[in-house]
């Protein structure tokens, strides 16, 4: 049975759920020792201990010119030293075009079905995955597990069959038959999807797998070889991904440099020399507003980035002003902030937020929401493990900075301890009351944990703000909160031109921050947070190219 | 019965077709009376008479500023003399963005079916607009009633089916009902396809309304406010369009605004201003390729170009060698050279073209070649009416030049009589050998009836030059011939790869200039030539963002 059959049911499946957009997960979200086996998780930590301070030698590229890895744990606040192969850029590249001529002939099946089997073996790994993204983002461990296991596979899944699908999109074949009159002109048509070339995924440091795996995957699906350019500081999590990726290719007879590991340390980056090199066509990239404009500027280069954005909520008229509160609060704190779907603008009228049993004022909302935030930190069952460390020293910078914004700091940020990493960097949220004629202080991203209350003349300043912010800074998410329908549609009308996809009224365990493969579109590519979309159609279209040939069958007499 | 009713069938048989890509049309490309009516034609002629030296009144755009146009055929040297109503761009603009946001909210459905009404009613215009085009472009008659009638409506049809499909790919709405263990996460999801804004279609002087009229309607269907940006010199096929177009919308109670003519002037050009305008998010284009890379890098715009290329002929081995030269021989001198799919770089063995009765020496093929040209422009009956007139003084001068290129002169240019018009601007093919390692002369396109013969080492190297010009400078067709199924794989793979259709051993009444709404796909996208298609999926997708918005149904207990 070959790969293609063997996962053919689960591809179908996955078209027919991005469609439907329903829910559908092919991966277990939960830590399940029933789905996982009894002893999976010490298994994954003990195996992710076994790979400190010591080479990474799973990759199938052959004759590294060095060996280094600056990566750091946020958590014990010291090196992994782990130390992977450094090739010159030259080598990758000259690799990978050798490698993208077999790729790019071999079938969109059976290219399918290698893909899912790397899905199947990296399931096997996903608590060795987790323990590496918990010490090198720093996220708690749950959200470690999910996002860079079962829904990093369930969004990689969803670009193969995405991409799978728009390879089937035309006939490789057909008859072209055209009545002239007295005879028809027969001609026989074939269409090709010509892949693009070399592929280069740029990954981020604080969702290395998640932000990069549908990356990797349409690109290889469509044909394309792939280098992986991890972020210096994350690179363990996606060089397992890289690894079983080649694994796969070497078992059925394919080269393993079809998908590159392409590591490069802090001192010498090697992303702008990938990214300029002619032979180099797609670019997928998870970071910074200004690398990424670089990129998208560059010529000739078909790029997709996520960027960062200002994400807004509205607050106009809840149901239960506590458990939104609660739910924001937990939205904020999750991971410290360091989500690019974290919200960050909150704007609450000058004359309070609705409510069943009246109106509760700017005042008591702020309140209301930093006591949640400080119940949920000191918390000793979740405020540490929702928090996970901060990834990045410059972010406690940029907290510490926000305290000293012109408003009202409802919430200073505090160092909490984790009670198993006593090292760990961390910092709880900080919450500011700006004034809406303060643009400037809240016109940008303020990446980490960090709340603006911004004070509104009404509802409709509100919802003006949100839409320019995402109109020009960019938003990746926006929660609002009415039970007015009217209120409703106009958010959801005007936030739709700003490209900003919506949640409204989240209460429980759902949150803005989420999104689902196979129904969440993540970034919409419409509007200054990036140029692309998980996974539309567009997202894996541009990684081909359409050409059709044509010959006559003959001239028939009719 | 609503239009979307009233065309609902023939909506979704072009979709099924687009997904065949056999035969199909919408519209019946020979100016039959049958079909069009004993009197169309004479009836068509007399109304573009009667449009001449009068204003162009049929829009429903109030208030111009100024009546204007500059248009003069090519077949009388004459000015046409019909002015049109010239806005200031910021009016465009206001009226366009006023428009969008009433359209926007008009259903898929409705668009679709106004659009193809429009259609319907251009139908019973398609011999007027024969003549205008004939009498701005050059074109002979019959390309002329085909180009910017049937076909041009048979693009446009393409491009609102494949906009409303692609429109129709997510659900409008969808319950999301999570398993979370003990209870169930619910939420309510809907996906809108939100349009860019305002769309800027730039037309070229050779075909004006069959490139573009799919983006015309591509922006239309996709919920876009339209402005259309003639070429100063071949305005009133379009007008006519326009005209249509706005009728339709007026007669439905919709702002006619939505699709808005943008006249301008040779010495008051407006398309830079109406590119660069921030409002402005959507461009198409077909012209030269320094304006085309001006718009492609303008930022924050999303742009579908057409510009030049280097067509190639591939001659390797054929069945019937006066057969192929006869084929040639018309694909050069149709429209004199004027289509962007029309031959230029024939590259030919220097040990000759293998044919089924022994080899036929370069120069003997280029001697056949040359006399089937001869003998084509010199027939009474056809020459003239094949040719056309030269749209642009520019493309007589170059073929002027080309004679001087260094390199045996095969034919010279010479200026027939067309038996109908005595002053048409005429320039019958001009056929040059040129050395395979003159590279400089042959990298670029040299617009007009101008073929080089390069007398190349073997049909390795012909099919690496060909690849060459494709990857640096572009291609949009390419014919080759060759009975070898080795040599046919290996040039249907290379130009795969350098984004270029090939048209194999085409003899008889098809041409490789010609491409077929439905069919074939026309500019792949994928080299310098042009970066969009017609019509693919990308096509209609990146005219709009999927946006998705969530609510919680209530958590439900299992």
């Amino acid at each position: 049975m070959s790969l293609f059959e063997k996962h053919s049911d689960l591809i179908h499946r996955a078209i027919t759920a991005l469609h439907e957009r329903t829910f559908f997960a092919a991966f277990t979200e939960q830590p399940s020792t029933a789905v996982y086996g009894e002893t999976a998780d010490a298994d994954g930590q003990q195996k992710f201990k076994a790979a400190l301070c010591k080479k990474f030698e799973e990759l199938k590229q052959a004759g590294p010119q060095a060996w280094a890895g600056q990566e750091e744990s946020p958590y014990l606040q010291d090196a992994l030293k782990i130390s992977y192969p450094i090739f010159p850029t030259q080598t990758l590249i000259d690799r990978s075009k050798t490698a993208f001529h077999s790729w790019r002939k071999v079938s969109a099946e059976e290219r399918a079905g290698i893909l899912v089997e790397s899905l199947e073996r990296i399931k096997s790994r996903f608590f060795e995955i987790a323990y590496a993204t918990m010490h090198t983002t720093g996220q708690g461990y749950m959200m470690a597990f999910q996002a860079s296991g079962p829904h990093a596979a369930d969004r990689a899944l969803e670009a193969i069959a995405a991409g799978y699908e728009e390879l089937q999109r035309f006939p490789a074949k057909a008859l072209w038959d055209k009545p002239m009159g007295k005879f028809n002109i027969q001609l026989n048509k074939e269409w090709r999807a010509v892949p693009k070339g070399i592929s280069v995924v740029i990954g981020c440091s604080t969702f290395p797998t998640w932000n990069s795996v549908t990356g990797i995957y349409g690109s290889l699906v469509t044909g394309n070889a792939v280098l992986v350019k991890p972020h210096p500081g994350a690179i363990l999590p996606i060089a397992i991904f890289v690894a079983e990726i080649q694994h796969v290719l070497a078992a059925n007879n394919l080269d393993p440099n079809i998908c590159q590991l392409a590591v490069d340390t802090f001192d010498h980056m090697i992303t702008k020399e990938l990214a300029e090199h002619p032979d180099v066509k797609l670019i997928d990239f998870t970071g910074n507003s200004a690398f990424g404009s670089y990129l998208e500027a560059l010529h000739g280069k078909t790029v997709f980035t996520e960027k960062t954005g200002v994400n807004s909520v509205i607050l106009d008229s809840v149901e239960d002003v506590d458990k939104v509160a609660a739910n924001l609060a937990f939205a904020l704190t999750l991971y410290s902030g360091q989500m690019c779907t974290a919200p960050q603008n909150f704007y609450i009228p000058e004359g309070g937020i609705q409510t069943p049993t009246g109106v509760v004022s700017f005042d008591q909302f702020a309140q209301k929401f930093s006591d949640n935030i400080t119940a949920l930190v000191d918390n000793p069952k979740a405020g540490a493990f929702v928090m996970g460390a901060v990834q990045n020293k410059k972010t406690c910078d940029r907290v510490t900075e926000a305290e000293k914004l012109p408003g009202k700091v409802w919430l200073v940020s505090r160092s909490i301890e984790n009670p198993m990493f006593k090292n760990a960097r961390m910092a709880s949220p900080v919450v500011v009351e700006v004034e809406a004629a303060k643009l400037e202080i809240f016109s940008k991203e303020l990446f980490g944990p960090i709340a603006l209350l911004i004070k509104t003349k009404n509802t409709d300043q509100s919802i003006a703000l949100a839409q320019q912010m995402a109109i020009q800074h960019g938003a990746i998410s926006c929660g609002a909160y009415t039970t007015n329908s009217v209120v409703k549609e106009k958010i959801a009308d005007e936030m739709a031109l700003a490209a900003t996809p919506v949640s409204f009224n989240l209460v429980g365990g759902i949150y803005m921050n989420q999104n689902a493969a196979f129904s969440d579109f993540h970034v919409t590519g419409g509007n200054p947070s990036g140029n692309a979309s998980f996974t539309n159609p567009e997202y894996v279209t541009k990684r081909f190219t359409w050409v059709g040939h044509r010959e006559p069958v003959a001239a028939v007499k009719q």
